[in-house]
């Protein structure tokens, strides 16, 4: 069992070397472990071409590591400096209108340029063979944050020569590819493979399969380029721990593959930005304005505990209000005690609060810090103390528990689905997150999984709702599984050439339950169909069943439509829930499986990861939670719960049950 | 008289070759008459230059017309395929931000490219030779939807050339453009044809004379380019109907014009796609979901039916659910019927169900047809089987009475207004929608018709609103038509070359009412201006009159000014009338003119042909229509007439008569 | 004093010279005094090459001399014509996307294009040499609305050049600008000036104080566009007034630098179209559709009072309806004249309309005249007529006092924030104005004032809202003033680099008031933080105040925060306050300054320009004054002022005083 620890990321030349050691002593003095450095900071480590200049950077470590803070080291990828892209003009991605995009902020490269890459592994050579048996240096940082602001598909002549490369390894001959995209369709067919071209600024929408191949492509891109560093950290950083940094609410390359390269899944948690540009409503906004939505962060927090190999840290956790949300407001007070410990609850290894000072220059002079950007403390210090104490008397540690339901998520849907909607406002990860809220509400702790066999063996309930293609290997695992499956919306509806199966959807997943998807609709925001019993609501998106032998009905919608089908222990349904519905379908098909579930009040969320149940209160006022914690001490908070408050204990949580509700 | 007949729309080049025969079958044994093929398989029938593959499509001309259907053959030319491309990639359209449109969907050619428009002769001229006299081909196609997904103007080079000289033929002299164009303001007096741009890119708006003069040259290129497919085939295929496959709420070039060279004016009728994509508001989208806009159809079959030369065909009629809508919701249960017949009662020779089989594969694998993609039947197959069995029982045949009442539809004032609305949500199209749900809402069978002489005559209503420019011509045979005409709002307020008239709006048309417009405004969403004893309002435009001699004011606004002038037989309507002042209007001016009028019942429409008179519920729930139907015998449907009902008999209609109303 | 005149827009060029002497005349007879022409002239001036043709243009001078008229001649550099821009292309701006900005309307120039700038000296200097002494020519304007349609930037290779040479000489070393720009951040050092790239189509958001610079140098091109003009206009037109008309919302460069080389800081007033393209919400639109914000105007007229050296103007008063607003409503009866007394209370020496003649033709046909554009009068003539009358009557002239109260406006605020508004609605100039609506609602007459020491001697109040980095002069100005201060919120929130200040907001303000700005938050709409006591809220925007010594709080937040804090006569404001809360400070201000202040009837808007008090309804009903006028005679208007009315008389105001409804 590893001990939770606390980080910070810095950025020690923003500053003067005279304070460095004072930093680092405040940062020791505040009970953090560790601190990420130099994951921007090319244009100081290589002033100019071949001229390494590593010595600041070392003695910088040096203070760091001498104060007893560990040192996460990034590679400086993510920013090459100006020399470079003057000498590689045309390393700069090309936009999906064929503009270039050029230096001047960051992310200004295209993942298939290989001069670029070539010159990222001489930069990464050099500071893995400088620092990689540093004793201060126990992690690195891969570049940061692929894919931000867009970048993971570029339009650029060297992206295009790659992707007929990659096409032409994935089909062999062109006739099989034209096969596959069905580009009988409109005379789309191609003669050669020199005849692809990429999918942009076409008359109208490009074949999605077409489309599909692409976002494969440019994901592939994204896992060979970080690959490539990781080979040459391994030979010259042995035994520190490979991580990067992903972001929240995106999907546009595959993270599952990436980070089975990695040690390490970290991602850079910011709940309040990311409510402020979710597509949440505006009263939800308002509701949530300074505590963030109770279960995106939790949803991202399991997502990445299954992405890497060996653990999962929050890279960078929102300290206070961000630069780059819409509006930009503060975090109510303790929010940031509550984000860490919800971190903490789903068994993250690190949280490391960006950044440690803020800056007072460039992009992000608005984005808040541990310090102001005088070097005095902002609240979130304060916040960063009190839970750097309260980790110490809890003595907690991540032992994380496989939980009993896993629900599936997959980024090839997510680029299905946003590639063909068929509804504006069908998304896939929203789809995800609706399912997911429903668990959450539940009282579930919950494991979100790639679609392998792996990841859904001994579960007791699997849910795989959207899944664009599923593979029949995965789909006999699930038959083995043993466990409760949840099936649907839209879920087997493609083949992996974007194709509707031949014996229409779900396609493979007929063999757990043999439902036919006749039609599908989606429907306009207000427009919802009404289940029977006023059961609840599809919205968005709904389907006509037909039923195969040993298919029962569970629900139906108020005109007779299946709404819910099962046969044994597989259930397919046939919409996108809302609340009302989704509890009524999670209710079925926990008890069926035998799990245990909890009706917890509204704004109230818990977590339980086998070492530790933590229960958070994401709403304005203070809410009663004895009936949870029963007559187990509590190790943290009360049992009147305050706005932003954490309670924890060491049992498993009872009470909220809805059994007696339904009784 | 011409027996009413259904068809659909079929791509053997998607389906292996083994089971044409059984389709063709199946199609016939379903009750259809004709098929259509072909229109988007050039990279089949010459996968390589100049090597012509036609025998598959022999085989296929062979399979249906052996089954007893007859062939709609579509020209390819809508899809060039990739090699062609590749020989001249100039030859794809430029968008007005300077973009290439690229190959990857269709419709990736400019209508000015020389070399592009001589390989369509080839290749239609090769097939017209090949299939011109095949006794199974009785109709040709050319292209597809000219000017789908905005491909009428296009700003490349050779657009420009080509504009150069149209502007040299339409104006002889640099100084008559100059002059025509009034280019003395700000400067933009151009010293020869050479100077002219394209009206694309410029700081703000290009002058208005520039940019229509731009969209007629853009219309005529696509006239230019159908009209050298219609003579080939003309040629080759002599006795074959040439007919084009126009769209809805689209006027982007001059169908009247195009439609000059066609026999037959098709359109491609998508109901729920076209009520998600029009810009009524959202209760209005909820309210029509499944049914469709209740005269958006009627209003495009009477535009069509005044464009071809002997006849109009519904080409494609969307038989459930589409893939293009924003949101794509399903037909309710006897939409699809309805929808037939509305075309029918329209006096629709044919209607032909938009696909066959629901391809698995590529942009439109979302799009319902007739099959699922398994080739089991979907809905619209058992209403399509219904609607033949009910054709052949009321022996359905075309028999338009040419209509009392005319509604003047004009492609130039579409641009003119596109071009300046000066109210950012004035639109010609809405404009005359609007006044045609004022006549339907009065049960009256309307022709849609072209600003002409023979248009107009022997009419006793004919209605002109926002008709942009008049000629002297049409203004004489109005004079002398003795209809009863309705004027305004807009009418006549520019020359043909983008100029207010030198004796003010409506110019020629003063010559009819003696009214002028001194002032225009237009209205904000939610500001309205009142009419005196609450008769309605004016939205989106309105006008200040002074009337001339013998003019009257019929009716006045709340703050006095004249809302409708009228000298004798003829009406100026000073706005945009709401739905209650429209009605006002509309009843003085029937009874004027002598023309029966109805009162019907809110969702209940009717057509009556001159052959059978039809009654359609597009409300949810029955209405009874008994007022309506009398003591007649029905053919089709009950007197209590159910949700999405068709009732048909064959008698004048009658009752609901607004006479007892307002007696 | 000089007597206040009325003047109009004139286009010789666009009507048959036959009727100059007609329109001459009848403009003396309307009792215009002055008149504006030429300044989109050039393709007539000089309609090929070198070609001068002058003679009309002699000619309708003469006409209008001839007739009383005094005329202001145009430069005619914002239309070059046709024949120019071919003969270098590369003339043309290209926007930020990298597109030209084409010919065919007008601004299509680059500022920093040199052999352009030369052009326009060569067509100024003949024009200045032709007219420049001619008896009937009193006044240049020089070019027109220069940064009309965003054309203040552009992204040309000229302007690349320019802005490098630019940058060199404000930091005389790359080391310097990489400093002051904080280029450490995201590795985006320069190791040289040619290194430097314009801050377009980077991948996310360029470093603000880059994109600040080029703002600034975007301004100075301008100022030095201008200033050549003037060199030329000087030498050879001496005594002639030099001016610019400038535009309402609009601050892309600095109006206060250019103004300087003018004599006469003009501006071209729409209230109608300035209405309909601003961020007001729909309810204020519909209410003040037909008249305008009654506060916008008289904000500009003080602006635009503060720029000049020696007088300011309305060179183009809105007459009618406009053309270019979304929605084009036409102005209430007598708002026209409304506007133009509005004007000459706030000191305007001369108003003029435009245009005089309604252009059948071109882009501005839509545009309202004097004249309807087959010449007969329009309403605005008889407005125009009378207030002729009126001005003779009143015997007007301009004495503008120098106002206790001057709210200060800073250009580079309005760049600063708009680069970097931290909350998505946060505008300067929207704050500027609703500070400027407080004022306006006390009945204040105001002077809007630039951040200089001679702009604030002698005031009794200054406010400085949004203050982007004021200089250390101002701010010892400021203390040196003896004024009352009103500070915040935001103001001295940044150093002149866009950096924080290293002490913290207000940085180089806290002499004055030692408060520290330790955190600001910027709120959705909807979202608002609540004063203690129900004395209003902030909005957009708020800060957390810490308190230095001496520094009492003066309003709280419900929740305890300080919102106004005072030091002797500064008070800090720490947010955006709505009209309740603003009204509560400017009491407490107002008091302690010692200004008199009134509270004015909702709608009810005043000016005492010293020479005379004139009171204005803006709203729909008749309003009850006779407390405002006491028993002074009015020589305007009458006690119960109608809408739209204006009333004018030559005594200090009384009544509306706050104090007895306080007491």
């Amino acid at each position: 069992m590893t001990r939770q620890r606390l980080s910070t990321c810095y950025y020690p030349e923003h500053v003067p070397e005279e304070i460095w050691a004072e930093d680092a002593a405040r940062m020791r003095g505040l009970g953090l472990a560790l601190v990420r450095i130099g994951e921007f900071a090319w244009s100081r480590l290589e002033p100019e071409p071949g001229l390494y200049c590593f010595d600041w950077l070392a003695r910088a470590i040096d203070t760091l590591h001498g104060a007893g803070l560990r040192v996460v080291l990034g590679t400086p990828t993510a920013t090459p400096p100006k020399w470079l892209v003057d000498r590689m003009p045309d390393m700069v991605a090309i936009d999906a209108n064929g503009h270039p995009r050029k230096f001047g902020s960051r992310r200004h490269y295209c993942f298939s340029h290989e001069p670029y890459a070539q010159e990222c592994e001489r930069i990464v050579g050099a500071l893995a063979k400088a620092f990689g048996t540093h004793p201060g240096v126990v992690a690195w940082q891969i570049d940061n944050e692929f894919g931000c602001h867009d970048t993971v598909e570029s339009y650029l002549e060297a992206a295009l020569l790659a992707f007929r490369r990659w096409c032409r390894a994935r089909y062999a001959t062109i006739e099989a590819l034209n096969e596959a995209w069905g580009n009988v369709f409109w005379s789309m067919e191609l003669s050669s493979f020199e005849a692809i071209e990429l999918p942009n600024l076409t008359v109208t929408e490009a074949n999605p399969a077409h489309r599909l191949d692409f976002r494969r492509f440019a994901s592939d891109q994204v896992v060979a380029f970080n690959r490539r560093q990781v080979e040459i950290l391994r030979r010259h950083a042995p035994g520190c721990v490979i991580l990067h940094n992903f972001m929240g609410a995106f999907a546009a390359f595959d993270h599952h593959r990436l980070a089975q390269d990695l040690d390490v899944a970290a991602w850079d948690s910011y709940p309040l930005g990311f409510l402020e540009t979710s597509r949440s409503d505006a009263a939800w906004k308002a509701r949530y304005l300074r505590i963030g939505d109770p279960d995106f962060q939790a949803f991202h927090h399991d997502l990445y505990r299954g992405c890497g190999r060996s653990g999962w840290w929050v890279m960078e956790q929102q300290p206070g209000g961000v630069n780059w949300g819409a509006w930009n407001p503060l975090p109510a007070p303790g929010a940031v005690r509550l984000w860490t410990f919800e971190a903490l609850a789903h068994g993250a290894e690190v949280v490391s609060y960006f950044p440690w000072r803020q800056a007072p220059f460039a992009q992000e002079q608005m984005h808040e810090a541990l310090l102001l950007p005088n070097g005095e403390p902002n609240e979130a210090y304060h916040d960063a103390a009190q839970v750097a104490r309260e980790l110490a008397q809890l003595d907690a540690r991540v032992e994380t528990e496989r939980a009993e339901v896993a629900l599936v998520f997959d980024y090839e849907s997510a680029w299905a689905w946003s590639i063909a909607p068929h509804g504006q406002d069908f998304s896939y990860l929203a789809l995800a997150l609706a399912i997911y809220r429903g668990l959450r509400r539940a009282g579930l702790s919950v494991d979100v999984v790639p679609p392998t066999r792996d990841a859904v063996s001994g579960r007791k309930l699997v849910l795989l709702p959207g899944l664009f293609a599923p593979h029949g290997e995965f789909v006999e695992a699930l038959a083995a599984s043993g466990a409760v499956v949840l099936i649907g919306p839209r879920s087997g509806s493609k083949t992996p050439h974007f194709r509707i199966p031949p014996e229409l959807p779900p396609g493979e997943l007929r063999a757990l339950v043999d439902v036919t998807v006749r039609r599908v609709e989606t429907l306009r925001p207000g427009v919802t169909v009404p289940l029977a019993d006023s059961l609840g609501r599809f919205e968005h998106w709904r389907e006509i069943l037909m039923l195969g032998a040993g298919v029962e009905p569970v629900l139906e919608t108020k005109s007779g439509e299946v709404a819910l089908a099962r046969r044994d222990r597989v259930f397919y349904l046939a919409g996108w829930p809302d609340a009302t519905l989704l509890d009524e379908v999670l209710m079925r098909v926990l008890d069926l499986a035998g799990v245990e579930w909890l009706k917890l009040p509204a704004d109230i969320r818990a977590r339980d990861n086998g070492e530790m149940c933590y229960v958070f209160n994401y709403g304005p006022e203070p809410i009663d939670i004895s009936a949870l914690v029963g007559d187990v001490p509590l190790l943290l908070g009360d049992e009147n719960l305050a706005s932003c408050g954490v309670a924890a204990f060491r049992r498993p949580m009872r009470g909220f049950r809805a059994d007696a509700d339904r009784a």
